[in-house]
């Protein structure tokens, strides 16, 4: 298999568009006829919960593929539903993948040395006939508890040719507590953050552009973008804030790269839940809300295509 | 139902100790028997592991159950063997309060807005039939994101009177990465986490000693754990590193305030474990391996003594 940013590279160049699609189900957010169908079909509420998301999940993928490269499944959502509710995300997983979609599970874990293995082989492993066995391409985590903490993770994204995107610099009004601090040389803590992601990046990318380590970037912060682009130049971008954070396409252009294969941009409710939106409610009955996501999927390409042509870029 | 920070005291004068065992099953440090019976029962790899893991603490609960006033099930080992584990850890975890242990949930969860409230939800939450239902005491939560992340997970506490623990300084060897990482004025990052957590723990207090925010401080590092105690007088303390990762009980004599009742000091591997130690294989047989790990739970209580008498310092 080839390693995690070349199947990403090779993937928004075949698109030709770096769209990443979230999957966040909420249930109150879900098409009428799925929360009903899933209802009726019994079990605890958790359990009807969990079917719903499935199917809604499923259904976006089919919309999807083909179209954009990448599928980001919030794996809170379905958490919150309990061991139905992961269960049903490792078959939305699977689904993604068997559609030809790439899978970045944003699970946003992190813990220390043997712990943090259990993680990584629980999402990035591929032995025997275990829960994540080909559910995962790649997979979100958090930096606080140290570099020695993410070294688990990077040994089993190498060993099964899977990817990472390291928490840098997020996209909530709030981002700026902890990441933000400078110091005494004004260096942010996101800045030390990025640093150490670009080494590991650097390190595991032998002869692709990218390494197999990412970093997650808000899309609401421009000019943090910008700065980080330069700073992890062997890094692949996951940029969250699309959309129904606030961010708009100029405010991503940052982000792609001279290759134009730099970055993937991240936007869940404003297409999976486009049927809710007055500009496509307009346009298409309750009925139709596939229609809706897949317009809104055209619009997002669209918009991002003057800031991003991946297809051009490679020899 | 009483606070959480006013149940754990509770559960520490009424047991006269602050020991928290912590539920860390590792295939193969499982005892013989439960391994072969795990097997035997057949499934996929995965069922079967998460099999073992259940019946080795649900067993591991009955010995100490009376003995602690907390266990802490790690969420990435059973997460590890996929949906069939998430269950495991559900029903270990409603097992254990029915045994009358307080749990805490060490999953290290973090991500922002409404997905930051799907977390909190899955793990605090009370409503309905769902999987957290009266499961959980207390969850532990990394602030990397910064501190609009945590508020939903401290609005759930206050709610349904559960408790956090933010990590704050953790035992790894590289702890410092990040955490100890200095502003202009001098100020570690994991100080300035502290100082949000200590106000979180203030006014989330009531007419308590201890608020439900409580933080995470390895006992790897005796001198911050001090500072820490004296910087975050309405904070409990969960002190992870005692014995494999190398502290004594010296190292977090600092940890418990002068009410005796202001930290929990969690063992896993030692404890759980012990039946693979040279001093415990020596007395005790193998399938004896349960009174391996009632002999090392009452030998860090009997260690843990001399520095924290909770029984005697409330008036």
């Amino acid at each position: 298999m080839p390693s995690y940013s070349a199947r990403l590279s090779a993937a928004i160049r075949r698109t030709g568009n770096p769209v990443c699609v979230g999957l966040d189900p909420r249930w109150n957010n879900l098409p009428a006829e799925i929360r009903e169908r899933s209802t009726a079909a019994g079990g605890s509420l958790w359990e009807q919960k969990a079917r719903g998301f499935e199917e809604f999940s499923r259904r976006i993928i089919e919309v999807v593929k083909g179209l954009v490269p990448v599928v980001k499944p919030q794996a809170a959502f379905f958490e919150e539903c309990g061991p139905a509710g992961m269960a049903a995300l490792w078959r939305v997983m699977r689904h993604a993948r068997q559609a030809g979609l790439l899978v970045i599970c944003d699970a946003k874990r992190g813990d220390i040395g043997s712990t943090a293995e259990a993680y990584a082989q629980a999402y990035l492993g591929d032995d025997g006939d275990g829960p994540g066995q080909g559910g995962v391409d790649a997979l979100t985590i958090n930096p606080y508890l140290g570099a020695d903490t993410l070294q688990p993770f990077v040994d089993a994204a190498v060993r099964y040719e899977r990817g990472l995107y390291v928490l840098v610099r997020t996209s909530n009004p709030g981002a700026g507590t902890l990441q933000d601090i400078c110091d005494a040389s004004q260096t942010k803590i996101y800045q030390h953050v990025a640093r150490l992601v670009e080494q590991l990046a650097s390190s595991t990318r032998g002869t692709d552009p990218y390494g197999c380590v990412g970093g997650v970037v808000g899309a609401t912060y421009p000019a943090e973008l910008l700065e980080l682009r330069q700073a992890m130049p062997h890094t692949p971008l996951l940029i969250p804030g699309y959309g129904s954070q606030g961010a708009k396409a100029a405010d991503v252009a940052a982000g792609f790269g001279p290759d134009g294969v730099g970055a993937v941009v991240n936007s869940s409710r404003a297409i999976i839940f486009a049927h809710e939106k007055k500009e496509y409610a307009a346009k298409y009955s309750p009925e139709r809300w596939e229609e809706a996501v897949r317009a809104a999927t055209h619009d997002m390409i669209r918009e991002l295509a003057p800031y991003c042509q991946p297809g051009t870029a490679q020899a």
